[in-house]
């Protein structure tokens, strides 16, 4: 297992040669369409590889360069910097090696390669690793505010794929040579190279350069993953620039369109939430007895948490009839209901619309030593308001940047920060709407609401499926909680919330200071 | 003397009554009629006020507050954290009283308080502060992408000039209280505190929420910036947004023009430029001696610098016929040619056009111990281009932070940089010019162009007085060198390259390492 945010790279994600032959030729195409386009284009595209070794990096480069046009393209690779090179300023070999407009420019071990491996060895401190970070993003953003589209691929193996991948470089005779000592030796610093990794991920995901994750360890369907978003964010690029019917025009063709079908076999793929084992459930014995015992447990650990004025901060989201209420309440049951605020969000107030949106959840934040629950939360954003188009894309997008943000503040205010998504089937949810239109007492939570957003499972699985990749940090990753049994998903999230409490207790006993 | 920065706000700029009074009516009458347009409007204004003690920036801000209507405005200021506030995270304080939509707030003491204080009272590292401030700068920009316009002023004094005003307030026995020990302590700290404040200013000056700097020494002279300033900021704001003839519609009133002449008493105000001493000049014989001693130290230094591996970079930038050429040859005839080279930069190559704008100076940087000379520069950007409308007014607004940072890489790998503004007076370079016209063999460096340019005299003025202001950083201060006398300016280059790298050598000497 990795940081939290590659969780979403270990799912085991495979194409089989049929169906990656299938889709190649029109993807294919595509770019190479895209970059004839790209020729009289007013802009560059830079291309970073990054990622752990044995996770493709090299190898979708060189594929990229088989499939495209070399004379529109060039690719860089760095190494300890020449006499040349060490007697300038750092980036000067990398200004030196910017694609020109019309051009696609692809970096291995680029900028992020000596941040990132100087940390590793702890040749510099976090601190001094966030300030060439900082460097990075106003690099990055100098060449986008000219209008450059910047793509950056991660490319991640866990750590057990990666030994099997290295063992088999090195048991073919033919490959064998590939392997280096230093290539063992990274693998031995996993844990280090990944907690490093995920920081300079977070710190450098920007609107105008964010990190794609790539599942790499099945060699064909980390290129097809790595093709069709570079195709995709090309497409959107000329959109966004107002420039795709115009250049279309020049070259009398059509402009691809962004909306085109994604190839299915990409679309069949696992997710994290698809991997969920949903048959998990509790029988009532064991139910009632672990509920029991970790009600009680919840409320001690509260009381020594008020004591040390240490807030709890949880979060809900999930499917309509998913099980959210329930949940809760279970939860304040626990609780001295002084110390504990419940927060339902529905569609904001005429105050809070009149705010930027992350204020009403700001304002929400309880003193110390209290509780705090959001049912339903900020998380609004990149769900409800990206399905409905409530807000642009640029701005949804943004969001994972500053929800991240926001979530730092509060954990390094000292707050536990618990963040749950109680997952149901769509065969569940059904029937759980079914039940709801025949009991008199529960017919007034069914809503012609609830049936419309079921229409749309599709596009809020894929907005969770995103939400959590992008948002499940290891200072705040996501629970993801199997709630077609009930029983399994209250006993679940209370077994984390007291787990979570139990850690940061021990924590502040061992003297790590406040914030 | 404060930082290099704050140069070009110890001016002495002072408005009489009788001019403040005539501008103020018109001034207030755009200010409220903006108020009122701002209320339907969909954003808010967020005008933020730091400085030096007695500066006046809490003044200004009651004369906003005086001037403008209270019910659409809100003003906060910030002390220590009460219990409440200290219990939540540190941002919450602010994100609570963020103005709404169509409102102004107006901060003082605001997020800036605690990184500047505790940087100049030596709590907090360098590396601290800057991790500090880069909270801020993600703060800003999260609030800037959902529409908010950000307005900040940096109120200055010279360290002479707060000395005066505190003396001056403990003297009058009505304001005698107004003084406290803090605030003689906090002048004491002056130096500290300018040198905290400037590197405040360049890491939180970007495009979405840049620092105006404002002398303060004269109450009159800073209310009309201020005011000024920010009825500017939201009029080009409203047309950004492409909101003002919509909200202007539905109040059946014109929309304020942008274009709204600047009140006479603000354009009459010296600058950087016209307070520099034009008569200096320098007779033969003293000019030939200094100009023979300091070749000859030129010379020496630069072997020994070259033996250290240590590169100069000189930049120089001045009017038509200001005599850079001149200037140029002085310094080359002492470097051996080898290790010298001489860029002119004229329009950008093909090439060039097809990257960044930076790229083309990039690439010119040269190798360890040489001296690269760029006669124009990458300052390009904010003089001709600004002017002649080559570049979007957001492109080089943009510039400004991305020079800065381009030149302080520079100075990080240890290169010696030096700047030069070669300043003549209209008068003097149409005497040049005249001079060129009537010599046969200077005829062909005068082109049409070169009256083309003088046409706009006024227009460059005001671009070169901003990129002093914006870009005079403490490590890469501008010299402004007054050309009027040929001989004075080849001699004041000549020695503040010689110093420069007298002081680099002394210092590479004591064991700062490189970078």
């Amino acid at each position: 297992m990795g940081g939290a945010v590659f969780e979403a790279a270990e799912l085991g994600r495979k194409i089989s040669r049929e169906e990656f032959d299938a889709m190649a030729p029109a993807l294919r195409t595509d770019l190479l369409d895209l970059q004839q386009q790209l020729r009289t284009a007013d802009f560059p595209v830079i291309v970073i590889f990054g990622g752990v070794d044995g996770a493709g990096k090299n190898e979708t480069a060189n594929l990229l360069n088989e499939w495209m046009d070399p004379r529109w393209m060039v690719t860089r690779a760095y190494g300890r910097p020449s006499d040349e090179e060490a007697d300038r300023p750092e980036y000067w070999r990398f200004w030196r090696d910017l694609p020109p407009k019309g051009k696609i420019g692809m970096f291995l071990s680029s900028w992020y390669h000596r941040p990132l491996l100087d940390r590793v060895h702890e040749e510099i401190s976090v601190a001094e690793m966030d300030e060439l970070l900082d460097r990075i993003v106003h690099f990055e953003k100098t060449l986008a505010d000219e209008g450059a589209l910047i793509v950056k691929f991660w490319m991640h193996l866990s750590e057990k794929a990666q030994k099997r991948r290295l063992k088999k470089l090195e048991d073919d005779p033919l490959t064998a040579w590939q392997v280096t000592a230093t290539d063992w030796q990274h693998w031995k610093m996993y844990g280090k190279f990944t907690a490093a990794a995920e920081r300079m991920i977070m710190h450098t995901s920007k609107g105008h350069a964010h990190w794609h994750l790539v599942e790499g360890a099945d060699p064909r369907y980390r290129s097809a993953v790595v093709l069709n978003t570079l195709k995709d964010a090309i497409v959107r690029h000329f959109e966004e620039r107002g420039a795709a019917q115009k250049v279309a025009a020049e070259l009398k063709r059509p402009a691809p369109a962004r909306k085109a079908e994604k190839p299915k076999a990409l679309l069949a793929q696992p997710s994290i939430l698809s991997s969920l084992d949903m048959t998990r459930s509790l029988d009532g014995d064991d139910y009632n007895r672990q509920l029991q015992e970790l009600r009680g447990s919840l409320s001690l650990l509260h009381r020594k948490a008020k004591e040390r004025g240490m807030s709890t901060v949880l979060v809900f989201e999930g499917w309509d009839a998913a099980g959210k209420g329930g949940t809760i309440r279970r939860m304040t049951n626990a609780l001295n209901a002084r110390d504990c605020q419940v927060i339902p969000i529905a569609a904001p107030t005429e105050e809070e619309r009149a705010q930027h949106y992350l204020w009403r959840f700001w304002r929400h934040l309880s003193r110390a030593g209290r509780v705090t629950i959001f049912d339903r939360s900020w998380y609004g954003r990149v769900l409800v308001e990206r399905v409905e188009g409530f807000c642009s894309e640029a701005a949804w997008r943004r969001a994972y940047g500053e929800i991240n943000d926001f979530e730092e503040q509060i954990v390094e205010a000292g707050h536990v920060l618990c963040k749950f998504w109680l997952h149901i089937t769509a065969e569940e949810q059904l029937a759980r709407f079914s039940q709801r239109g025949e009991i008199e007492y529960k017919k007034w939570k069914l809503t012609d609401e609830d049936w419309r957003n079921r229409e749309k499972w599709d596009l809020y699985e894929a907005a969770v499926n995103d939400m959590v990749e992008k948002t499940s940090t290891s200072i705040a990753p996501w629970t993801l909680v199997e709630a077609n049994s009930k029983a399994w998903a209250r006993v679940k999230a209370l077994r984390t919330v007291c787990d979570a409490l139990e850690a940061a207790l021990r924590k502040r006993k061992t003297g790590t200071p406040k914030g």
